[in-house]
């Protein structure tokens, strides 16, 4: 396993505004989804496995595998934005490299290109088992940065 | 609201196939998606709005809209193979054109080329409120025949 | 073969605008491309086949497709576009659903969704042998509208 | 620039069938594209600027950059395969990053996750000017191995 500790850290404004957003995700806490690490540019999301999230063999479903890398890119995005910008994802292709199973699956978002309108993301999952990581599928996003009205 | 009725449909045999495939589906359920039709090469998936399936500001989450996508693409290449074969994603590609809102949204998944090894199925998710729809989601999706070990 | 007298037209003004822009596109004319019909939200680009558009086996190379198919879709997008703006290539995704083999092959695209900023554009590329067209690729593109600075 | 001279080769057997193959790619000739590099699962491809793959602002036409990225992944995924098999693109994502432009531009194609029958690569493009390289367009392909008929 990864360690995050060791990576560069995000400021605790950021990382309140990026967690009290996924908090207000009801689809990342209903597939038991949480955030693992807030770097600049970088996001993982860790989903463990359960039945609540699988297809018809037992494996990860690629709906939730897609689902937190979505999340995972999108928030990597959001790091570099000004407070009072949203983020919204324009598109995203994902390949399903290999069945995605293991103990948890483990999507990391990455910023490429940032830009002041549309950012592209760098998108991976990892199925994790006993401590060993294979990537499951991998990805590219593109975002776009939208102000927030109040 | 389309009139499924009159729409052409597939052998009980498949019908009942892809019914309990996705049954097995951990993820539809836990979601609340269910199958609306099922034709020869076509599948719809509908999934009601309830806060367990929203991003932050409430509306559908990418990732909902994704999965449901994904399961009708699979299933649609599913109803033109024969038994004995199962279907798997190798990827897939999608514009969220909307924000997706509404009572509910439908996933439409057509096959636009089937194939020996390769299926190529176009995907399109619409927002349904009081009624009317609107395309909030396109996509395509590419997906692999394998045989069924047993 | 479609009749494209029938079809939508613009106006005379937007016609020489897509016109003039086309006619600089150095690829276009290296590779022996014309515009073969444009209408509100729809082009289509013709490419003739020739040795030097090929790949090792003699059919038209992907390379190709995806050029005409990427110009026919931004040109769809520009025909909706007010004087003085531009439009990039966001990105795209193509499937290769057969051999592009023919006397031609013809690119059309449309615009799917439109945008202030983004547009979203369908791409089809058919071959074209003896008057039959057969659709060998299909893809979807995301386009930017950009402000021209004089 | 890179300095290839250090980077693992392929055996001369695979080096000549790839060199072969490309050269009967009449695209690759007429727009003016060489190889630079064939590496095991790695391959770059070199295309100088010319007025005859640019686009309307005299950039490089993105139907070239696609070009050149498709035939490098599509090499790099043959450099893994056995003699008498051939390889096809079956789809392909790009995000044209920043305008193309340089003295010339270098695609580099990469397998991600080779297979029997699916190989997914990961597409790179620089625009090259006075030795400085810079990320123009960033891509994922997926191919599919063939056996070649006699």
């Amino acid at each position: 396993m990864e360690d995050h500790t060791q990576q560069e850290q995000v400021s605790l404004e950021v990382h309140k505004r990026i967690q009290d957003s996924f908090d207000r995700q009801g689809l990342m806490s209903h597939l038991g989804a949480r955030i693992a690490h807030i770097g600049p540019g970088r996001v993982h999301i860790v989903l463990p496995s359960r039945p609540e999230v699988t297809q018809q063999h037992g494996y990860f479903h690629a709906g939730a595998t897609s689902a937190i890398a979505d999340s995972a890119g999108g928030y990597a995005a959001h790091t570099l934005f000004p407070e009072g910008t949203e983020v919204l994802t324009v598109e995203y292709k994902i390949n399903l490299l290999a069945p995605a199973v293991g103990d948890r699956i483990e999507a990391v978002g990455t910023v490429l290109k940032p830009g002041r309108t549309l950012t592209v993301c760098q998108l991976e999952v990892f199925g994790v088992q006993n401590g060993q990581r294979k990537l499951v599928a991998n990805g590219q996003q593109t975002l776009i940065r939208v102000t927030v009205e109040r």
